[in-house]
């Protein structure tokens, strides 16, 4: 491939999409004053998640000078998180925030924008959304619900999840209990195990008392504010599931089209400030509970053998093929996500990788 | 440690820590005009810095409704790009945009707030900055040089460089003549290399008639644009010398003091935007121009062995001691540095590192 061949397949930042030219003296005496609310997927104070919507807000507000005022509602407050993109679809409230994958139901392309089992990690979501063509598709698809999405967020890699099962072989995955949900179920479901549907405050006591054996949530900051620790002994990394899901900024796009241009910027800018944030915190955080983690004697840090991930891996692949074949719309992201991940693989193994491994020597 | 020590050491995000409280009506109608000046340490066009900047002023322009104007001087233009710094410490300017480890001759403890050899990734040191004390120290020691620093950009791991010799073993450092600065370039002297100090257009013509022998510059992305693909066969990974510089937006403190507290907060988020999107875009495109490269047959891509490595690594670590010992900013901030990295690399070996090694699987 040529050069500019290169540069226009990667595109433009397609993040500044929205965001109208600028509009000199008329704009600044723009004082009108919007009230805006907004419906989250997240329990209230969900470390991380809520937390970051909430710096995001109070930055909004100042960056306006208080012209632009946002209410949040966390999940359960005005409407379940589950109802959030349709909530924000219908203008019942102009903003929301969650993660596309949970809007599978809607259409299973979603998946795609947050993350899917072996895909890209945060570093490299970023790259396809910004500069590989996916915000593109992204807007193109939610325009169809009245939405305009923002990256906002991402945990980085999870973790693969808490056992009270030892996995040694792919054969510990038969008729393995295990809260997972989306592609990352169906593959373990493929290889004999049952994935559980179970909402974050269920999880602790299923899987304490063993109605469940296993559940994967996010990684130490999150976990052991849950107490996970205290229910399941092995924690196995790393989350093949969840590689590194970005989060969403759900905006109606009738809302978004009545903000002046230089309100329509700043919404833009507060949420690629949480997308490198937020990824910073997850990181902090984390790294922190984990030190304090090992410490736990009844605690065991396992990484998954080889042959479990690669049969998880040949088990998405089919998935994948088979929702590709039945969905238009998957098969047009996932040309654009696959061809993506395939060129920056490469790339990915000489720099991070490489650097992360030098610094193990 | 207990989870509110790890909290209160990790720390609250310092990014807000220069932006004022709201302030409501007060603010909305203060429609002053800001007419600033920015000097860079950047080639003018230069591939995803300068590009980058220049995506920045638009945005901040955009989000002011015009009310923060910035022209933008690359280096050479009005200063020299070493002179930035002062530049913008004596209000000549009001912006720069460069890089910390350029102003090691101010301070020798300015290069661990861009990158020191062996340090941190860009998600380490986001985190280390954000959550980890990092920029806290940075802007108490930019303070007595009357400037306000943001994280604004970052690379992600660079390449090693350009060779026309083989490096199979430490030996064949020796007498090697080597654009490399800073400390990366301290350590292979200790190793009987020669480091040698060159500007940026200086490099393609020294490497491809003899003058030096190696040439480290950034990545695929910048390296092909400058032609180093032309003048060297071997083409060396991973970055050890910068695992993933930070590049900073400087601010003039009395001209930030003076913008309304909605345009500091403007300028907050858009050098977080940039930090953001320029990662995605040195991925997304180092990806691209890695894809190009590896068909040129005259170029072959080696890992440095490690034995070279592990040696590089120990002759950092002697020159790291000997800095602190005779320099107390340096104490500081390199007992800062390593505390994160050391807490920061255990998460990262089982989340980005392991996912990356199940990748290849």
């Amino acid at each position: 491939m040529k050069r500019r061949d290169l540069l226009a397949a990667s595109g433009a930042l397609a993040l500044t999409g929205c965001a109208a030219e600028p509009t000199g003296d008329a704009v600044s005496n723009d004082n009108r004053r919007f009230q805006w609310k907004m419906v989250t997927t997240w329990p209230p104070n969900f470390p991380g998640m809520q937390t970051g919507v909430m710096r995001m807000v109070q930055q909004l507000e100042r960056a306006s000078a208080g012209r632009l005022q946002i209410r949040v509602y966390a999940s359960g407050e005005l409407v379940p998180g589950m109802e959030v993109f349709d909530t924000v679809s219908r203008g019942v409230t102009e903003m929301g925030h969650g993660a596309a994958y949970y809007w599978k139901g809607k259409f299973e392309a979603a998946q795609f924008f947050t993350a899917i089992p072996f895909g890209m990690t945060a570093m490299e979501m970023n790259a396809w959304l910004y500069y590989g063509g996916g915000l593109a598709l992204y807007r193109e698809f939610y325009d169809a619900f009245n939405l305009v999405p923002f990256p906002a967020g991402n945990t980085g890699v999870q973790m693969g999840g808490w056992f009270n099962r030892e996995i040694n072989t792919v054969a510990d995955l038969r008729g393995l209990k295990m809260r997972i949900p989306g592609i990352g179920g169906e593959a373990l479901a493929r290889a004999g195990g049952a994935p559980v549907a179970l909402l974050a405050d269920e999880i602790y006591t299923s899987l304490a008392t063993g109605v469940i054996d296993a559940a994967e949530w996010v990684g130490p900051f999150n976990d052991l504010s849950m107490g996970l620790h205290e229910a399941a002994r092995y924690y196995y990394y790393p989350g093949w599931q969840e590689p590194g899901p970005t989060l969403e900024l759900l905006v109606n796009k009738q809302a978004f089209a009545l903000l002046p241009p230089d309100l329509q910027q700043i919404v833009e800018l507060a949420a690629a400030a949480l997308n490198d944030q937020m990824t910073a915190e997850f990181t902090a955080r984390n790294a922190g509970y984990l030190a304090e983690l090992v410490r736990y004697p009844k605690v065991e840090l396992r990484r998954f053998p080889d042959e479990v991930l690669e049969q998880l891996r040949r088990y998405t692949d089919e998935l994948l093929v088979e929702l590709v074949a039945k969905d238009p719309r998957v098969a047009r992201v996932y040309e654009s996500f696959n061809a993506f991940r395939q060129q920056v693989k490469p790339w990915s193994e000489i720099s991070e990788l490489a650097y992360l491994q030098t610094r193990q020597l």
